[in-house]
């Protein structure tokens, strides 16, 4: 019934590379089916102006989608002279998720940037941002924890995300793009190792849904993140 | 125990006037306890240029903060050269928020521009904009249908939208701002008339949140969201 | 004669409503016949970098309109991503008026900054945001004086502006919309309370103008200062 | 008594010198003092958007400073990425004031734009803005009576300006940057060649002026636009 | 005595894997060393707005550096809002290089937009670019033979480019980093297949340097472009 | 056979009128044909923030273009918000082109900032800029060492620059307009009063160019740096 032929609560392939920007204390390529993103995070010695003096740290992200990393060619934002309504919304989101996994006094007062590159489109962008920026913030902690820089692991937990939607009347799990263009409710779930939730959105693109449409993306979701996760200590080793 | 001495599932008062800037075609000025949000619907002859020739209408927001809504003045985003990213996420909201309760074909190729301008910020004034945009709108859309330039309602249903947020462990609806800042989870509820959602956010500020407090908050917002769309037709009259 | 059917000298009903923004050291809404200007004065403990060390304050200004003050929908200046000439014009005047009635040294190594956004524009809208940025100014400096953060009085005298403009041939005070959309010339005049003149400006939308109307709009606006000095006085009790 | 030892009522030399830039339509170099302004007026075959199938012309400027025009050298507008307030209100004020000399139905649907660039900053710089930039405007025109491109002149009237201020206590006219930095007045006059008025503009930089004050600067002014606009036509040949 | 260890004539290995963005008409990711480009080439139906009507197309390209691919991170210019004045001039240099290699007249009034975005830098990133972009057009281009949307082949040859310089006083090909950062003079030859030049730019970023120097730096990158011709030969199968 | 009838190897007539802008510590107004251009040397008391504490200066450079020095109106760089491509990629070669030229520690922790400005345009504009712009460069040197506040002269050579080209299938020196809009290839010399090369850009417009034609293009403009640095060292007398 999926155009891709998969089952209502099946992943599609997962596949993280670690190492791949030699340059950055940590990065990944993340590849969930179609959808490519390049993942680094970078350590700063100091934290944003509001947070001097405070004893904690920081973790933000941006995001950013090559042209032609969709089907037609989009405009480049540095072109445009500024990013999107779209990105800023993503890139928000990528930060809270993340900083939701971060014990910011344990991090000391430092930055963490997170750049989550859009390589190829097709369908949770988003989703595989947040779960591969998390593998490339857990290599650089690493690193800060092998200096000795850091007391403790200032990680929590794991962070994951995965989209649900209501798509052909059905609750579907990790919407590639030919269902998302046609989903009628479209929903992401950022979510803990140990199942707890972090942000959920859903979003009602077509019909309103219902409370029971609601729970059975939860429970959806659910499974497809403990996936992930699994998927994320893989790629560690 | 609520610093405003409310009940768990108790709104703050709520008035709409209608008719405040005489030259929209809909206007209102919403107060939700101590936030004010003045909204103006504008309708424009022409659709936005992708829907040229679809025999489909648009609706889009847009929001503002009055430099001085907040308790320290806040940056007039005109000098400052751009929208800042939270201004960017809620109007994108309350954009689709309002367009998910409109039949766009039968409102033909038009748009209508929905003005959201904070003049008083005490917590959700996102929902607040949502509420009074959706009062602005109905009487402009009121207009087209006296002159008789559409056919049928376009409008479906009443859209109205309700905060509500993990405040000292337990679940509570209708942040205010003292509320909002202490916040462990913190969500955005938007609902039609008839109790279909149309938009969900939540989003851990500090520890993360489990289903059953995602339930707790789901019903707060369903019976808050009850007594707004009663205040809507109060003030529709 | 006038399509308002007001005498050539006469102005328009003023209300002047204080303690409208509740954050602001001072705020007040200005209505001059349709015209509604939302102020505010905010106290910065930091005068501009340009006054660092000189033992003088600063007052500046900043001016804004609603998108749907207006007949047809303004576009709003943040999405456009600067401020227009003729906001830039206004507010340089508002500020260089709201200065010129106050001594900067006894204000002491602080700025102030005075927002007027108009919320319904029908005329005359600069002119309001003098008239009503005065008082807002007067109520925080009446708070640095309660709170002794001051010796004396920093503000010198009232500062109130009105319009002129030949209308029909005729002199004419304060023009409404109506009215300035078909003046030959237009001018505002900025005056202190003892009657002094702080800036004039004239202009010739259609015809050049004479000595002789310049000196007749003088004395309109003379007498229209006067008028809103006592309405200044009358809101601040 | 003057720093230059003029007298109260005395201009500075003034040189304008036709034909400086060979591509445009018009252009001149006026130097008045110490203050040098390269002026040029291209005609363009289209009337601005709002002008469309009105029948009338448009008249504009633009107007800019060399970085070291100044005693400092003043950052590129350009690199900054935007222009000034001042920047904005001078090429406002340019333009009004030429406007104010054209009968825009005789001009036919085209629009001529009149950039002015000071070389070299000494005070007044606005005034000999539209004192050459009317020169250049007049040239342009030549040349459409010429190519027959317009039936009859659709210039009015010469147009020219000079300062006057408050110095010392006295009234005098065209301010050098010596004189004009220590003003307590600061105006500027407008005038078509048969003395009427364009455009008064006087700001009371220190002390608020008076009536009295504000009539003998207008006396200053005539005397001086009238030598002005001798200085036009002898340039003109 | 080369850091690395190579030869004076000696160029990194060369990897050009195609297809990587399955959207785009053609597409490559080249390595030249550890500098990674991934290029892609986009058609667009119509020409840019000047060749409209002019019976001829377009190449144009843009360039981009991944944040992280840089030893310290770099701010990322869509959220600076503007390209950096080194991005602007390399990506006008890639543009050039390609077009004089396309016969515009054969290739139809279309465009053909070039992205090269830098995952890994480490020297000569331009020069990686022209070459792997040079790939990317000519795989969009067989497209538009295959699909018989032109007559005859629009491109007249190979275009690829090779950076030399002197470094430690000697001309060496194909700097890397290390180099790049020391040398005294810096070059980039753009050839073609047939090794005709196509650009030259050569700068001392010490001493200035001889025609001798320039001649020896010419004769590497003769051989240098052979090299990469070939390997783009083999990439194309 | 050149339109103009001069000798392939003939240098356009030059002028260099020194000090033509007072307030600036050197300048020139630089006459290359019917090219104009205005060039200041500033000097600052502070380097770039990059160097501070490093003992060393700096020398960069703006360009800019006024609208009408063009045969249609050029676009003002300052309205449309920012520098176009041209432009950034003319100043950041003038700058290395006149930083090849000086001891930067013996210029002391300083910067001089180079402002080109061109006022007719008639080719060749960005070699008149390094030209003129090395002699503002050493007038602002010069008043260093007469105020004694560097050690030694930090100028190290003359710097001027030449353009060459292939125009009818001839190697051409110093193109005018009207050539460089038809030549086949472009280039620009930069080198020192000693004939070392500093900068050489060679760029193919329509076929590529040979070797031979490149060793042309050379010969040709060393023998015009000679007589420009000759025109350098009369204007500085």
């Amino acid at each position: 019934m999926r155009p891709s032929g998969r089952e209502l609560s099946e992943l599609r392939p997962i596949a993280i590379e670690t190492g791949v920007q030699r340059n950055a204390e940590g990065s990944c390529l993340i590849r969930v089916g179609g959808t490519e993103v390049l993942c680094s995070a970078s350590i700063e010695d100091r934290p944003p102006p509001f947070l001097k003096g405070s004893g904690q740290g920081w973790v933000t992200a941006e995001y950013g989608m090559l042209p032609r990393a969709t089907t037609s060619r989009t405009r480049r934002e540095a072109a445009a002279g500024k990013q999107g309504g779209r990105t800023v919304e993503i890139q928000r989101l990528i930060g809270r998720a993340l900083r939701a996994g971060v014990d910011r006094r344990a991090l000391g007062e430092r930055q963490i940037v997170v750049d989550c590159d859009v390589l190829n489109a097709d369908g949770g962008t988003r989703c595989a941002a947040i779960t591969g920026g998390w593998v490339a913030l857990r290599l650089a902690v690493n690193k800060l924890i092998a200096a000795k820089q850091v007391l403790g692991d200032p990680i929590l937990d794991h962070v994951a995300a995965v989209s649900c939607g209501i798509y052909a009347g059905q609750a579907v799990l990790d919407l590639d793009y030919p269902e998302d263009s046609e989903a009628g409710t479209d929903g992401n779930f950022v979510m803990t190792g140990a199942g707890q939730l972090i942000e959920v959105q859903m979003s009602a693109e077509g019909a309103a849904f219902s409370r029971v449409q609601m729970v059975q993306m939860l429970d959806l979701a659910e499974a497809g993140v403990a996936q992930l996760v699994s998927a994320q200590k893989a790629a560690l080793g």
